[in-house]
């Protein structure tokens, strides 16, 4: 499939003339065929101002028109075929069995958000009814539900090609919220951007839905992804990626003249405490779990766990010893892009020269050639030097792990105490080791977003339960998930119509509930029937 | 009732020995007798550590205990009798009707929230079940619930020395959430909110609540209100008064190592749209109504409407003179502070200067030998030079309003799409007027938290169905409200808990539904029984 490397913009091509880029094949550090062409900040504009527009008609859509919407997407990307895996294959090093899993899960969150919109409970409607007869004065009739926010930016992320980039996430829930969406594609998959573009495009067509709901932009983040971000029209940012970058995107959302919420989800240790009654039933299996979840998709999940705890015993050194035999042997792989590499080994490099940490063992892997392979690798570390050393607590986003050995249980709480926001953590227990962990569990629950017994934190799962968040610095906002159902909930706003006649009501709040939607009728939850 | 004039922190009186200051009686410009002592840092330190401290046992506590303290609360301000009233009387000059009705509205309120919190359901409750034959990977058991964010600084407002002060509506959510407060008392009431204060910490004693959930601190707001907001400790701010000082706030807590939210409820113009029929049918009615609204409290509700529009014509005519008889013969009153005073006249004058604005007409009152009283007065502009000059979009926080005139439809659309986001809007019109208004509205929508039609739009009803919030500049936040039930979820986030024994998990998630609430099973609404 030919590539014309150029923006989108409400349906159209943008225009060449500015900077130009093209991708690299991270396994063979090569530069791949098509020259992508960075957008000007007056297709910025334009892309805004038509997203703007668009929102009038878009906002008011039904439910049942954006699920078809969605719907309509995911049967493009997969009309897309084997010509999409190629370019996100040759774009990202990602193995052809992870884009295959993960073109199925963007699609089955562009279904499952297809589903709530069109049942659309979502908006969490209420009435409280009139009480004309109350005293001191009359109760006037009031009915809240959510509206859609506005047009929405979404910065793709290197990681999730197709999960969390032009058609992932961040994208289906905006549209599922009745928000439109302006996409920054990412610089390391541009192709792959443009061809599942190119996929929204025609389901925007093929729904007779105003162009200008869609467009995406290509360009360098710190120019033409913070024009974006400071568009006066720019309603909200969602963001997955670093914390510099996400760190920077929020303060220039917040010092705008109108601030605007970002949703940033930047960085995660995702501690896992492995308590002794585990380890001495299971360290073998705990060590195979353990580095599988770490070396997954080579390291680079946002829930990679990062950090090990555990207390100081025989059982600790077996496990060690299993662990440690289990990285020399495994696999090397090819990460992202060369940015990814370079900040992975310096980061893991800064953690491993802290005095009092000790490589446990590194993969023995002959490198490649090229050098463009990463090797796992896992260190060792005392609570002691953990609790004294803040560059021990630190994310190197890749295939690497620390274990911190404690001398007491008092040790484990006070490194529990001392971590900061989380995306997920971790508890391997039997059942006396979680009876009596509850302390340790208060401790995770106020700085994660997820907690994980008896299992390890990677593969978040796209459903209603999940959240996939965390107190800062895991996300910008920890009110909110960027997976699951819940993410809707970031691109709406409650507004509240006093006495408003029944016809002029959204159809969520009309007497008759002809969405028949589940509604809060003077504080009493009704069902979803008229 | 004799007044100690110090902070409280964790039920403690703070220390002697920094700045002081007393209240002064706005109707009478004296100063009260009592001496209040501005907090230290190390106060406000404290004050947040102990509130830290206090989180951890009363997060967790059930929703009983938190409504059996938000009832006693209301008891004790109730039992504070006519002493507070006086006291507020005397601080605030709102006259005694008044400060019944909004005792009446604030203990009312810590029985509504008291109401959410015992039922629970508040919490959003979602379980996914486990599919262990899933292919090609098994779903892991998740469950979601809302817990408390941590300590919350709630300031106190000058205009609802009981309803948004000491324990207010954002105090009284953030408790109902499960959260500590720690108020930052307003300057212009500090004996009303040392009386409510006791009152709270009494309900503290007599429920046997870790004295830390509670402690108010006196002092300047740019200073101690400031290291509140900077705090480590603090997760959130509740804050509602001027645009500048709730800009700050937010300012503030943005640039923070670990950002935190901000709900600034600060600025709103209100604008009322008088159509073409409803003048024609009832242009003495609405002249009375909006007058009533204007002058409510002497203009000094957030809800107050600044801005009137409406469509040149012999109806609008006929209503404008009713309008200048009326506000001509209307009361002079006392306004909460002389800097509120000050900046109104300020505000109000810059207003009518601008070439084109012609002052309708002011209260012919005889002022008042102190120059206490404000005299409410009504200018007129046309929708051109409106939507010529930004001057004339600024709140003047006080009884009066700018109504302007429009030369056709258009021009008052132009008008609507020109409006920064307001708490509310208003339309008034006849059927017919409705029924060719669906533009209007959508620009409305888009612009306030509030829709009201044929009614004015001061009187916040506190219901589960409200919305008090707003796009910027009306509030930081307009994803959130602060007064009714929702106001709960600015102080919550989610948690994810996957594979939780059914023992550990918090009783909102557990099997049995011990809470017997609503949540969502597999997708499904389910009913609130075990």
């Amino acid at each position: 499939m030919k590539l014309h490397g150029l923006s989108s913009i409400a349906g159209q091509p943008g225009t060449v003339g500015g900077t130009t880029f093209r991708a690299v094949n991270p396994a063979k550090l090569e530069s791949l065929e098509t020259v992508f062409h960075e957008a000007s900040e007056l297709e910025v504009d334009q892309a805004m101002n038509t997203s703007t527009a668009a929102f009038e008609q878009w906002r008011v859509c039904p439910g049942e028109q954006r699920a078809l919407f969605l719907e309509a997407i995911a049967e493009e990307i997969e009309a897309l075929g084997e010509s999409l895996l190629a370019c996100a294959h040759a774009e990202t090093g990602l193995p052809m069995p992870r884009l295959l899993g993960e073109r199925a899960r963007t699609c089955g969150q562009l279904r499952l958000f297809a589903t709530v919109a069109r049942e659309g409970s979502w908006v969490d409607a209420r009435i409280d009814s009139a009480l004309p007869q109350r005293q001191p004065l009359p109760r006037p009739d009031l009915r809240r539900c959510l509206i859609p926010l506005g047009p929405v930016v979404v910065f793709g992320s290197s990681n999730f090609p197709l999960a969390f980039s032009v058609a992932g996430g961040d994208t289906a829930s905006a549209f599922a919220a009745g928000c439109t969406v302006v996409v920054k594609a990412h610089r390391a998959h541009p192709g792959t951007s443009e061809l599942v573009g190119s996929a929204v495009n025609r389901a925007v067509a093929s729904c007779g839905l105003p162009p200008g709901i869609f467009s995406y932009i290509h360009g360098n983040g710190a120019v033409v992804g913070m024009a974006m971000a400071r568009h006066p029209a720019t309603s909200a940012v969602a963001f997955t990626g670093s914390h510099a970058a996400g760190r920077a995107l929020y303060d220039a959302a917040s010092a705008r003249p109108r601030p605007i919420p970002v949703f940033a989800e930047m960085s995660s240790l995702n501690p896992v405490f492995l308590l002794p009654g585990a380890l001495a039933e299971c360290g073998e299996k705990l060590a195979q779990g353990l580095l599988a979840s770490c070396t997954l998709g080579i390291g680079q999940f946002c829930t990679k766990p990062g950090l090990v705890f555990m207390l100081r015993s025989a059982d600790a050194d077996a496990f060690l010893q299993s662990l440690g035999a289990l990285v020399r042997s495994a696999p090397s792989g090819v990460m992202l892009t060369s940015g990814i590499r370079t900040a992975f080994t310096e980061h893991r490099d800064a953690i491993i020269r802290v005095p009092g940490v000790r490589l446990l063992a590194s993969a023995e892997a002959t490198p490649d050639a090229l050098g463009a392979q990463i090797q796992p690798s896992v260190a060792v570390t005392t609570a002691h030097d953990f609790l004294a050393t803040p560059t021990l607590a630190t994310e190197a986003f890749g295939p690497f792990a620390l274990v911190v050995m404690a001398e007491s249980a008092d040790e484990i709480l006070a490194c529990a105490a001392a971590l900061e926001g989380q995306l997920t953590a971790t508890i391997h227990g039997n059942s006396a080791d979680l009876t009596s962990a509850r302390t340790l569990l208060a401790h995770l629950e106020q700085r994660a977003g997820r907690i994980v017994i008896n299992a390890f934190p990677t593969g978040v799962e796209v459903c209603h339960a999940m959240n996939h968040g965390g107190p800062y610095p895991a996300t910008t906002d920890t009110r909110y998930t960027s997976v699951g159902t819940a993410a809707m909930l970031r691109f709406a706003r409650p507004v509240c119509y006093q006495d408003m006649p029944d016809d002029l009501l959204p159809p969520a709040l009309q007497n008759a509930n002809p969405l028949t939607i589940r509604r809060l009728l003077n504080g009493e939850s009704t069902p979803g029937e008229g």
